[in-house]
């Protein structure tokens, strides 16, 4: 089956230039001597994350345990559980699996560390635990200094419990240009500076986990850092582009659309609007930036979407749209997109050679 | 079970404002003559659906092939799909469906028709269709007058279809403030000349299709509209709340979450954030307006989403959020919520008494 025969709206990986996204990160890590423990939030999928495992991933990075869940499908050695876990009804579903993967959960409080510690010895398994940072996110961690230290030195006295080391997530460095190389610098003094703190306090941390896509190729930067967990790189998005870590050529992942509307003059409608790219717009980018790019005519502008209506204004464009027509949008959050389809489809050229079910899509909790 | 002990992030539905809210259209349309035939795309559940139906409305609304499909679940005897169907892989679908109910499109192109009447022609079945006019969203809809009445004269000559009326969406009413008032007098005239002018055309339109939910209860002020497809009213929401349509507490979809993170003074972390809410924004409005509506404290304002956390700045709070809390957010926009989630619970008080699969979740083609 061709792509153009899908019906739409429909998500299409490029398997090229994603091998290629899987293969540069992959060598990148291996050349800097990084673990490469990629976020599957991205793809969703256990078997492209087995492509990744196979492509030498320590291990997986997920954001909820009924991600854990189906990423166990891909037989990782390995899960890193980066949210703090609260409550007994997921404790009960983690300690299961760790019966099947060693599991490390990256956490930002005694109270959290403590339920988990009672739910590791109570169903006798062991867990890691990385103590979370904030590097200048402010989103989830403790600060570095005191607060890290107190933490650090509840998390060695629980049981059940191995202290692994730190992670943090940088995402506050997007654009690297002169100030986001600053930021990086900053980052790179900061990072050390918590390891040298910890040591001095008695506590080695094996694990300096950190690491996003925006800021990936740069990681070797950050010198104590051992770790990166990029997510979006398997498919690059939008947002990757604009931010410079990307050229739009190397976007794997676009949403097919059909022309379903051509009634306002200087304005087509296509089959997907918010729900199916979700209404994420340009990260650090107003409305105007529109919901992604449109590979047909590059003049065309997606000013607008309603759930099912993607507003595309075509005054500037030299293509004639027609009803029935197909357009190929890269969207610009593809996690948040590949979110809402149950299936994803893989091209070789023109050629659909894949079907995927998005697996671990929508597992909230 | 108590709500307070479903696992986070869930989309819970109170049962007794729920039934309050689709009591109060039901009646509305009943005295003002006026058929109901509600939007599913709020709820996307058959079984809320059949309450629907119960209670009179005349038939079923849905955007996608996929949602008739699952809506047949209900056993409605009608089925409007109130969006242009393109292509052989969805008009297969269709037809199969229009097997089961009486199905009629809304549509705004002789393309579509022609393709629609083909496939009718093909399967021996009679679909019903809509004229689609453009009323002053700028979405889909041909423009009153001549374009209409070539529409109008085309379908009407399509065998396999039979021409039922018109529709339109009259999405840009929706503050009932003096400006919104005047705009439903236009429209009010607007539908009127419509109506006149098919009729002096020699076409009669049984069915005048509009409405939405933050006009609904006005819908009586434009006189020659018929029917009515409000979908939110269900459930209402912060947007429905914000345009003075509802209050607060007419809101009967909540996401209840988990605080998992206090790390950073002032602010609490929980559970949900784009993908348990969708990126949704105010309607109308600024970042600055929020994602949700936090119950527990109004002076709790839900600043920011990722995808997994939800950033809300507690510092005006007087309530002292700890790890493990619950809160319950009411969503900006549920019909996105909605389709983000598996299930829903709906609830009587504080007990929950009853578990729905969103069954049409992202039933995108």
């Amino acid at each position: 089956m061709l792509v153009w025969e899908l019906d739409t709206p429909a998500l299409v990986v490029d398997l090229d230039i994603m091998e290629q996204n899987l293969r540069r990160a992959a060598e990148y890590a291996a050349a800097h001597d990084l673990r490469l423990r990629p976020h599957t939030k991205t793809h969703k999928s256990p078997e492209l994350a087995q492509r990744q495992l196979a492509l030498g991933a320590a291990g997986l990075t997920v954001a909820k345990v009924g991600e854990a869940e189906v990423m166990l499908g891909a037989g990782p050695a390995d899960l890193l559980l980066a949210y703090p876990v609260i409550g007994a009804a997921k404790l009960r579903r983690l300690v299961k699996v760790a019966r099947s993967a060693r599991v490390t959960v990256a956490l930002d409080s005694l109270t959290t560390a403590t339920e988990l510690s009672d739910a590791a010895r109570d169903a006798a398994v062991s867990l890691g635990v990385l103590a979370e940072v904030d590097v200048g996110v402010g989103r989830v961690g403790v600060t570095p200094g005191r607060e890290l230290r107190d933490l650090v030195r509840g998390l060695a006295s629980l049981p059940g419990l191995e202290f692994e080391g730190i992670a943090f997530y940088p995402g506050h460095i997007r654009r690297l240009d002169e100030a986001g190389m600053k930021a990086l610098d900053v980052l790179d003094r900061l990072v050390h500076s918590i390891v040298a703190d910890l040591r001095r306090d008695g506590f080695e941390a094996p694990i300096v986990s950190g690491g996003s896509t925006p800021a990936l190729y740069h990681s070797h930067r950050v010198t104590a850092m051992n770790e990166i967990r990029p997510g979006t790189y398997i498919f690059n998005d939008r947002n990757t582009a604009a931010c410079g870590a990307c050229d739009a050529s190397d976007c794997a992942a676009f949403v097919l659309a059909t022309v379903v509307s051509t009634a306002r003059p200087g304005q087509i409608i296509i089959d997907g609007g918010s729900k199916t790219f979700s209404s994420d717009r340009l990260a650090g980018a107003g409305d105007e930036a529109g919901y992604g790019l449109v590979l047909e005519d590059p003049r065309a502008v997606f000013v607008k979407m309603n759930e099912e209506h993607g507003f595309v204004d075509v005054r500037a464009c030299d293509t004639h749209f027609r009803i029935g027509d197909r357009v190929r949008v890269i969207p610009n959050h593809v996690c948040t997109a590949v979110n809402l389809h149950e299936t994803m489809y893989g091209i070789r050229g023109e050629e659909v050679v894949a079907e995927w079910r998005v697996e671990a899509r929508g597992k909230l909790q």
